[in-house]
């Protein structure tokens, strides 16, 4: 089942008498994109004094490039047509296959939103234009005519930041009328750059658990996503320090503060919410940085998760050369944490992942332990459809 | 106290040697918007091949202009000029007052946002970058040092609709931890083409709860902020119909099914929340069709609300002609309402409102029956920036 998300009505606003500060007049609708009856994907974009329009987009198929950083592969734009009135198109040449993508129009150089389209992403502080198809392996990421869980955001006091910190809460789809069940609690940790926000929003994760949850695939769980920026409140303009953008140069992101600090938010959860606060019914997940919190979080407090999720994660990154307790004695802390046999350990990476060998070096150090754990290697690198994918799957183990 | 709320980073990610899917190289930095030391803010935006560019928005003084239907102050596109590396800039003759801003680049006709501003809003279907100015009225619109509430999304089920919808709920700070203490509740309506995202993105609702109630000047209170297009589940993007914008043909905004319908979210409130669930602690308001809809929901259940805030409420727009029995017998109602002496009654509109007469009227007849009110007029016609003030003011009122 294809589905149409993005209809432009802007001019239908021309009929309302009073519309909320927004009156316009004369606009000419363009539906941008348009997933076509043969599953092919049409954008457009009004501009008749442009020279040359492209559209960028992750439903491009990537090449590989090579950069001072190494290989990646990149989708490259491609050119729209100029038609009648100015509307540029480009119609993909195959069925779009089912997936979240997002995209971004250039015009003679310059990267532009999709302005027909009010689905916006925000990653870090990069703005692109959000196309979602259904009809395969993107069908949890749709909201459904299901049971929705609440999604909250809550502010934790931190002792070790010395402020109020952001958390984005999942409580299931009847948490509130169910008044004494318990319920088990997964943490979802974000990658470098991203905040408390991103799992919801490029991760699709509260959709996911909705639909995963109303299949029966998935038990009911509460789901915690953290912000482990530490030296940061919230993600950018959620901050009263005003508009703070997280990026490498950012203090104590993978040097074992946010690790250290991370029993007092299981702490706040589980006085906060009705939890089953054991080890047996928490699980843990994280992409990139967050797969790195979440490896070495599980690793420092080996009675805490029963469950752990690492989705292309950032080991193997010489962030474990700093000097905090939390990155000494990694192999005495690997046998004690698998002495005490958790339920599920799960390693998910992109076969063109730059993390691969980081990756592949620890599985052999688990393999030659003879432990046990789930692997799953897809195609493609570090990016957000692989991680979607493994917190698909991973939720689907738990509890 | 001025602050810059908008700095560019896209240029930052250079230094990543993995960001989240957003690898840019080469990126110059651009500050766009700047608010400088003399309280003027500069706007900036790069593109090299562009014949004429321009700022749009409502940081501009507005000029009347009349239409087919009436006369309508809107502000003016000002030029920007091209200076080095194609960077066309304008700063304002004068210091910008304090206020939340939207505003958009026209380049050469064409209508964008500011991609080196993050903060985008969605009014309806309508893209706009944000510009937030302090040192007065907008400093209640600021995230600050203060506690902050929960803010929720969360789903109810409409036996009127026969489908689940979602509201936004406004939790206090120290909501979590009280346990057992109990909360007045204010309910927020939107207008038209509006939804349960319009008072928190626009309207700024939840920082000036945590700002009025930080500062001791509002009691601490649970806020509902409903959708009033009750054939609609959700806001844009968030319906499992797809993406359904709301637009004046929308059925049942204003024919009494939302208005009759208002109990069972007051129900739902009262079964989930610890409320204090009775009139005595009970508050409505809501903006144009919100105001509409507070009018009435007030007027056709005398015993539910102690407290009615209308902000341009659209009366006498022809939609008390409906059939429905919301809107008969309305002197009556009027009667019965305020015989019941509720603690208070606030009506507010913008001097040159369209809805200006309408109010007047109803004004006019509380008068005339020596019904007590407390009356705002602002400057300025059917904005947000007057509905956010009403709101601060309301609030502060309240319980």
């Amino acid at each position: 089942m294809k589905k149409i998300l993005t209809i432009i009505a802007a001019a239908l606003l021309c009929t309302a008498g009073f519309a909320q500060q927004a009156l316009q007049w004369g606009a000419k609708p363009i539906v941008s994109p348009e997933i076509n009856a043969d599953g092919t994907v049409t954008f457009r974009y009004q501009n008749a004094k442009a020279v040359k329009v492209q559209v960028s987009g992750d439903f491009i198929k990537p090449q590989k490039i090579q950069t001072p950083m190494g290989e990646f592969e990149v989708a490259m734009p491609v050119d729209m047509k100029e038609g009648q009135d100015g509307i540029w198109e480009y119609t993909t040449p195959e069925a779009v296959p089912s997936e979240m993508y997002t995209y971004s129009f250039i015009v003679d150089g310059k990267t532009e939103i999709d302005m027909n389209n009010a689905w916006v992403n925000r990653d870090i502080s990069t703005l692109t234009s959000v196309l979602l198809v259904g009809g395969g392996v993107a069908d949890d990421y749709f909201i459904k005519n299901v049971p929705h869980g609440t999604v909250s955001k809550v502010w934790y006091p931190s002792k070790t930041a010395g402020f109020n910190r952001r958390l984005t809460v999942y409580t299931p789809a009847g948490y509130e009328t169910s008044k004494k069940t318990k319920y088990p609690v997964l943490y979802v940790l974000h990658g470098i750059g991203g905040d408390e926000d991103a799992w919801q929003d490029q991760g699709r994760a509260c959709q996911i658990m909705d639909n995963l949850i109303a299949a029966g695939k998935a038990k009911p769980m509460i789901v915690v996503f953290t912000n482990g920026n530490i030296s940061q409140e919230a993600a950018p303009l959620q901050n009263s320090t005003g508009y703070n953008i997280p990026t490498m140069s950012l203090p104590q992101t993978m040097e074992g503060t946010f690790e250290t600090s991370f029993p007092e938010i299981v702490n706040f959860i589980d006085g906060t919410y009705r939890t089953i606060a054991k080890k047996q019914s928490r699980a843990i997940c994280g992409l990139s940085m967050g797969g790195f919190h979440s490896l070495y979080i599980s690793l420092n407090n080996p009675d805490m998760f029963n469950y752990v999720g690492l989705f292309s994660a950032a080991i193997g990154t010489g962030n474990e050369n700093n000097p905090s307790p939390i990155y000494t004695d990694f192999d005495k802390k690997v046998d004690a944490f698998f002495a005490k046999k958790p339920a599920y350990y799960f390693i998910g990476i992109g076969s063109t992942d730059f993390l691969y060998k980081a990756n592949a070096d620890y599985r052999s150090l688990l393999d030659s332990k003879g432990i046990n754990y789930e692997y799953m290697e897809t195609d493609g690198g570090h990016i957000w459809r692989n991680w979607r994918k493994y917190l698909d799957h991973f939720a689907q183990k738990l509890f």
